[in-house]
């Protein structure tokens, strides 16, 4: 009935690869949009992917989510992921806990990892779920998916070019919520899960863009405070009971690197009027840089070379000269949201696979968050500075 | 392998709908992520939509564009499109000099419409395409995606609850760009094309915003502008020779509404600093609105009942609890791009096809925008007021 | 008991004038904080001042005013100050019906004015006071204080030079307020006392910027509103009766400049959430400048030869190296308020009668702007373009 | 020749009092400024100021100063004033390191004191003039005057009316400079005069708002840095030689309020594009406070009672209606700067000692956040949290 491709070179094909999703949440539904779009999005794309098989401990769940996010089939055993030999890429998306054993597993099975954030429940795991990949020689990447801004790469080049001199401070926050004792319990709020609170959570994202932009941190001294000790299991909108909270509701700390910079990260779940107020500010000696996510396609920069009487902070509306530019849409501001940002994310992570290169933030970037997290819950109990290593 | 569905309830498969798509450009891209996230985002969804043809009159561009958005088949004629009789609905994505035509062939073979704005060169034309589907009984829905924020429709519903009383004024911008001689000739430059400069492309949707939030505008008093009367067409680099421009790179015009409210309308290309800078203000008798793309998950609101001493601006961060909440985001802020948005738009459509209702904004939308831009054209000749209808 | 300037070459004392006052309302504590302050912030100052002799209609309000803002002598009527020979300055800061009369007297006894905004209450009285000035050669200055901000100032500047190319066009605001239809009636709600509503009272200030800024206005096509058509009017905090309202709550119109820009220029008292909003924005080829009064410090600018990954909307601190800044305070931001604003006003007003300069604004500038107000009241009636001459 | 109050009740004059000034830089211009505009802002008046005698230590910059600032006589020795019986009120602006000699000998005398900020070096200085006022019982007032603020009063009055709850945390920053080598060595570099760096100039002001909005710090735990260790002395415009810096460019330390709350806060001369960057944040379990002095007429607010839907920061314009509006200009931001809020301060002193009543920010206040700076200090050199007591 219509036209498929009569004469002319043939159109080259980019390399089709199968993936697995082991989990059914809210990270699923970003990461399938992400599938879905990266090579609508970044043409060439680096792969065209097929949603092979989704797992999730729940069966029903697991059923309706592939259906829900287009995948062929579905499981409520990871393990079928990896057992799946046409299966070249994972995407976890499970809590924390269970990164480790899916994580090591899927590298020793020869896939390529891309695992939510963060990466563990502490460094331990981290560091074993690290070498499994390099052992494998996996690509491994953890999904600190604000480094995957255009403002915020913008912000990289800048710093890396000498723009704003030698870094002095970095500062950076991640605030959200407000204080509300009878949200209910979910496994976030609990250690053994998801092996911290705001820190781990929130904060990591916050450590990430700090390390990329900044350097690494070799030492903190934070503490950390929850607010609400206990909150509400509801079954049917009754209270049944109430569940033990044993991780922070808030903290910040203070921070050395490498380079002699100092820093203050925070973060907090209890802070009303805030709603993913991720922000960074940069200060050095021949500039500044601000960003803050609810300008997610702004980047603020100051250079002190500009003339006294016209100095001060400009602000950059990111659009397609900009870093991931190309692939997104035609004008600044006709916007970059959660999926654009996760098929960016897709995009480097596959880009990754198809050069046989280095994914970043790898699973080493989310060991060292994880060791920072560490050092900051120590802090919390020594009320000093803590080493980072 | 793996398990697929024992036991249990089945699993309730949404309606699966067969689309073609007509266009190969930018706005393909948009509409086909939509369609893939859609169902994604909103579950259950109104419909799993199956990218079936896409068409474009350049082949290699048609056969490209349906490897790159996931179309099973692709064409360089867009009647294929319509003779196919397992497709239900057509996105018409082309330049509105084509609308028309592939519209009301669409609407004859009893295919549902989704148009891209303006919806047509002129309001003849789109009258025309009104007629051919209200007598077809398709569902048809023109692309004026802003309206389809959760801000705009959180702001349409204030004003419908009565919370800032009688509007007395609405204000709207469309502003992006910088004067630039040397920016190409395009198609967008051309009125037999286009149908129309800024004030068609850009204002068109701040022309529907006003209908949607302040009521129909009755009259309208404005100007055209056009600040480079040619524009160079380049060949491998080269500029080869300069094409007339004969529409406006910006416009303002005065409104009144059936209301008795008044207002102000203004769009170019020429304003360095801004980008996509859609705003809108409405003010009441009871309190006031505003917005502005820019942060595209806020709305500003104040009441005037509010207590003198603690009266002003409030911002809303859009979230769960809002309009399309839903199917968007966890938490405000998390980011609403243009994905989102035609995600939102499709959702609608859909909804409508299922609920066999009628979708808005519908091609009468359309169809009054244009009138509206018709009076504007007129006005701007005879420098009085002009009757919209 | 203490030292007195022994040894050492004697400092050289700044000339002394003696200064009348007309008027003992809100704008007289503004004018004598302003007399007050000026040697104290711009030094030398052009003279150190006098506040003679404080007149208002009211017997007690004159005792009161003089009182409080520290006049030697007061007295009811305002001839007393046209008649004292050793006033050398006045400020006439009544409403507007007196000016015409008070003014003229003025200039014929030689003395210097500055009279606070509209200057008359149509170009007829504007005129004859322009007139009577110019021929007594006295040195007149109208209340446009806003022009005086070192924001305008700098973008004025930055016009001048050439940094944002040709205009192409101006947009101005004032919005304040908030419908509300109890605020009792004033002096401001009459057209035989006000010369007008928003239009001449907020408005005024908005045609001098964009006058000082773009250019002369040489065509208007606007409209005047009258939300509440009668206010009450309070006895001991009973109402005893309506007055009737017979001037504008709103005002928006169009206009051409001499320069072939074009512009828009709106004014509100009905604007709930807006107070003293005050904004312009310049579009030129080359770059475009915002300010808004709310932040009053800041000019933002954008230049389209910056590089284009690099360009954005610039926000300029005012400080000590911007204009006036040598008289303001230390850093950037640390406060310009009414006070100091007022102050500058005062400052330019002497230095002008130091030097035997014309002062700006003039009264030709009042009176221009006169002119652009009675064309929109024109184009009002007429619903077209009015010529502003 | 003019009329001096015939008939009619006379005007009750407001009381007059006789005041001296030491000091001769920015701030007596500033409280120059003050003591005039005062009782033309807030009527009646505590008092009506005389400024009678200038003291400065260089005789013809008091000479000068005398006459800039409008003082009836000058002298080279602070002790003039002490002497002078007529003199009831002392405002010293001079360094830090005089603060405690002058001001002793000032309340020995009898005389009430406005004393610039950082009351003194040290707390020990800072006790030894507390205890000096106390024994003497003049009234006492040290310049915190960011406190004087409308904004930060209206703050101050909603979490005393526990309308954000109970405080969780404060944040509060003073940002301003950029790091420049470059800049000429001032008193404000040498901790023998200045008693500290940033932390005691600009950090103190932010420690006087922490205390005044959410308790006393008990504990702190923070750093200092110094990044120009030497900074040129210039003559006629020629470097002659660095001179050795012994104070901070930058702190930033965590706190321990008595009431269970934590905080942050931050003070850096070294951030490109941040001038006067004065802020705070105040988060409770029942809503937020924001405020930035860039937009010092404006407090930011949220609640959480508002419906989840309508809940966020709310802008408040502060005008009439708020605190000290009364004396401040008919509307929101017509403009408070530093004359006003110098003015505001200097109200509140003279209320005081019109009252006989005590003065807030008073040297007590001036001696406790001396503590939390000594408190800083030490904690900066054992790298661990240390009391302020």
């Amino acid at each position: 009935m219509f036209s498929t491709g009569r004469g002319g070179k043939p159109l080259e094909e980019p390399r089709r690869i199968s993936v697995g999703m082991v989990g059914a949440g809210i990270m699923a539904k970003a990461h399938s949009i992400a599938m879905a779009a990266m090579p609508m999005l970044f043409w060439p794309p680096p792969a065209l992917l097929e949603r092979k098989l989704l797992a999730d401990v729940g069966l029903k769940s697991a059923e309706e989510a592939s259906l829900r996010y287009g995948y062929s089939a579905f499981t409520d055993r990871w393990q079928d992921i990896i057992e799946d030999e046409a299966i070249e890429a994972v995407h976890i998306v499970t809590p924390p806990d269970s990164h480790a054993e899916i994580s090591i597993a899927a590298a020793k099975a020869g896939k390529h990892i891309l695992c939510e954030k963060p990466l563990a429940r502490n460094p331990e795991e981290a560091l074993s779920m690290l070498k499994a990949a390099e052992e494998a020689g996996v690509v491994h990447q953890v999904a600190f998916n604000y480094r995957k801004l255009p403002a915020v790469e913008l912000a990289k080049r800048y710093i890396a070019d000498g723009a704003i001199g030698r870094v002095l401070r970095f500062k950076g926050s991640f605030l959200c919520g407000g204080y509300d004792p009878n949200m209910p319990f979910r496994w976030e709020y609990r250690k053994a899960v998801a092996g911290g609170g705001t820190l781990t959570n929130l904060g990591s994202h916050v450590i990430d863009l700090a390390r990329y932009l900044a350097g690494e941190i070799t030492e903190v001294n934070g503490a950390l405070r929850t607010y609400v000790h206990e909150r509400p299991v509801f079954a049917d909108n009754v209270e049944y009971f109430r569940e033990k909270v044993d991780v922070d509701d808030e903290t910040s700390f203070a921070m050395r690197f490498d380079t002699g910079a100092t820093g203050l990260i925070e973060a907090t779940n209890s802070a009303w009027g805030r709603s993913t107020f991720i922000t960074f500010e940069v200060y050095g000696t021949e500039g500044s840089l601000a960003f803050n996510y609810n300008n997610r396609e702004q980047l603020q920069v100051c250079f002190a070379k500009d003339p006294a009487e016209r100095r001060g902070f400009q602000t950059i509306d990111l659009g397609p000269q900009h870093p991931y530019g190309h692939g997104l849409w035609q004008s600044p501001q006709i916007g970059v949201g959660f999926s654009e940002l996760k098929s960016i994310e897709a995009y480097d992570f596959y880009r990754a696979i198809r050069d046989n290169s280095a994914a970043i933030p790898s699973f080493f970037d989310g060991y060292r968050t994880a060791c920072v997290c560490a050092a900051v819950m120590r802090s919390a109990k020594t009320m000093s500075w803590e080493s980072t290593t």
